[in-house]
């Protein structure tokens, strides 16, 4: 039997970066290298899914085995990523066709994206219309998002990262304006990221293990900010514990439904960009109780904290990246590797195989009953869903004080076609 | 000829808490404990400088060795600080005299006081009124903060930190626009402290090691704040590196000398727009440039984040502390421990001694030198300053995937004193 001649994968990455996206990119390439007799090179896509709309491939193959593999620990999209959402099959054919075509030429039969559910739906697509015309390609999900709102995956690489960074800084800041609160600040606020979901902000929770401890308060997106209540409860935290420190996610909503801070602009999906729930809170707190207050916006630095990553994420986003290869070796096709929880304690996980066709467009929400009563706080299940998920330091090299991230040579690969494509 | 009957000893922490602050308390602590026919026990104060105005004494001595150790690790003030800043000598003799009484009342001899440019001239003021009347007692002052902003000292233990909080945080926030900036963000701003100098975003420029790197611009405090030249150069770098990256000080005025904080931009209902220099500086961005951008606001996190320390920092903090008990102890008065200099590359540092008097009231100015020529990024001067001291990590140990800070039991020290004293 003639052995069958190796073809080239397509990688690229979908969305906001996280800390460890790159980790699964190292996944990827690491295990495509040792199957050469399976997988030709990989090409990553530059800036994402433009890059194969646009023939912009990066030929991974000149990079070093020490700069992949310093990929593990580079947060944010080494080939860069894209917000970019393609239509719906219906209504432009011509950007999956392209997409086809682009793989033809470059005899692309693996094609590896790693992001959310909008990638997860594009994936599927491009299966669905290589299929149906005939073109040999095995399409492979790889989880990432930090809003951990995959669904059939126990949680999403990325998050842990973030809940990590978060449920740190909120412990720090804790200590600080306990110290401070006598004279000074006696407030303090963390606005973190969650447009639709508390996750991250319900991680913040984790930092406070007994009564009293920093975050006293977490505002969830899923919880109607209720002024009053909060006030109380801040007022209460003050006369308690001297001080106050509360955690909030950027998409607390008011009773009339509206981002408690919209600013007005929206970004490419047509999302209201949102930033700024920190110091409207705060005013708030200004202007009812009268206390000193200080706030911080955690922004980028959340998901770009590759510093403070958590070990279990980055060992989960470079086993999802090696899982999607060696899927593709067995021949599966529109699916996603997914990560799957055997025990809460001690924790163990292994991979899994969710179908993309259930995964696309789904989200997963936080359960109410990982939010106390009150909707200020997280529950005992909260804490065991994510205590694991944080678990662990993985820190990167440094020199002279700073982490030595690896940025790649990304060098291109020369184009076939001629057509030049507009995005 | 007798020994000399040890006497006690009172330490204080003042102004904003810092990463390494307790790491100063626990070269106090552990180092008097050595010297134990010498020093008593160390009383602290609890909420700095009120605890010893108010007789509000912590036992030290109650704390295990264990716990005193874990001082070196955790942030902020294990015994609370003050901001209060005691009146004119002049003015208030009735504070000063309180002070001196209530070291009467517990046998202190030493008076460790641990802040800024404030601290060290009240620590002078209080050793000034113990010599007027005849009570034996030496104040060491121990220097502390964020601001690096006292003379005489090659640096304030706090700021390397806060130095490799901004360093390391810019960097990689600086991998993550890179990445997004094809189709969604393009500029990202990082405001950090300093309101009165830019030692802090000076700091921010150490991650830039090469043309390009993040962050390409800073704004510091002691460049007046020019829209048109900054808006420029932001989008030379866009346009150049595709994206844009930016330290912002909270203290950068325009150019009529008003905090852009506080100039006072409205957002598209008319409200004054809250908080920051950080989003008022995204706002021009948007306005001028039409970008995209994001930003973030560190506030405390920057000051309190002891898990990304730098090890020369916890070092020296650690140092000046143990260098004050053992000033003490060969009879010095009126002086402080200060960091000098010995070497650049390789970096060696040594403690040397400086008279409060020469201390007192005095700021270290960020030289005009160790920022470049067109008032937005560091010189190669300023960054032979600044490198050495982000030097080394110094993590702290992790349970859970928590950095474990300790919480002392802060035991009050019985009253000896009948009246009240208000603050």
């Amino acid at each position: 039997m003639p052995k069958p001649v190796p073809r080239n994968a397509f990688y690229a990455q979908s969305g906001g970066v996280t800390a460890v996206i790159n980790a699964s990119a190292c996944g990827v390439i690491e295990t495509a290298r040792k199957h050469k007799d399976r997988i030709g090179k990989v090409y990553a896509g530059r800036n994402g899914i433009l890059g194969a709309l646009q023939e912009d491939l990066i030929d991974t193959s000149k990079e070093s085995a020490r700069d992949i593999r310093a990929l593990r620990h580079t947060p944010a999209g080494a080939f860069g990523s894209a917000r970019y959402k393609l239509k719906k099959f219906e209504d432009s054919t011509a950007q999956y066709e392209r997409l086809i075509e682009v793989f033809k030429a470059h005899d692309i039969g693996y094609f590896f994206y790693n992001g959310g559910g909008d990638s997860a739906d594009t994936c599927l697509k491009v299966a669905q219309l290589a299929s149906r015309i005939d073109y040999p390609l095995q399409a492979i999900h790889v989880p990432k998002t930090v809003d951990n709102d995959l669904p059939l995956t126990d949680c999403c690489p990325g998050f842990g990262s973030v809940a990590k960074y978060v449920a740190v800084s909120i412990r720090e800041a804790g200590f600080d304006v306990a110290s401070m609160a006598r004279t000074s600040t006696k407030v303090f606020i963390l606005e973190v990221m969650g447009r639709h979901a508390g996750w991250i902000a319900a991680a913040g929770g984790l930092a406070a293990e007994k009564a009293g401890d920093s975050p006293q308060i977490i505002l969830f997106p899923e919880i109607t900010f209720d002024e009053e209540k909060f006030c109380a409860r801040v007022k209460e935290c003050v006369d308690r514990y001297g001080y106050c420190s509360v955690v909030v996610s950027e998409g607390v909503k008011n009773a009339e439904g509206r981002f408690l801070a919209d600013a007005g602009t929206r970004d490419a999906f047509g999302h209201a960009q949102l930033g700024g729930v920190g110091p409207v809170v705060a005013e708030i707190v200004k202007r009812k109780l009268g206390y000193k207050y200080h706030w911080a916006v955690a922004d980028y630095l959340q998901r770009a904290a590759r510093h403070i990553a958590s070990k279990v994420d980055v060992e989960q986003a470079y086993a999802v990246g090696k899982a999607a290869v060696e899927l593709a070796l067995k021949g599966a096709n529109s699916v996603m590797p997914a990560i799957v929880r055997v025990s809460d304690k001690p924790y163990r996980w292994k991979i899994g195989v969710a179908k993309l066709a259930d995964v696309a467009n789904q989200e997963k929400k936080l359960p109410r009953d990982y939010i106390t009563a009150d909707g200020m706080h997280i529950t005992a299940k909260g804490r065991r869903y994510l205590a694991p998920l944080i678990k662990g330091e993985d820190y990167p090299p440094y020199r002279d004080g700073l982490p030595q991230y690896v940025t790649l040579k990304n060098t291109p690969v020369k184009r076939r076609l001629k057509a030049d494509f507009v995005v």
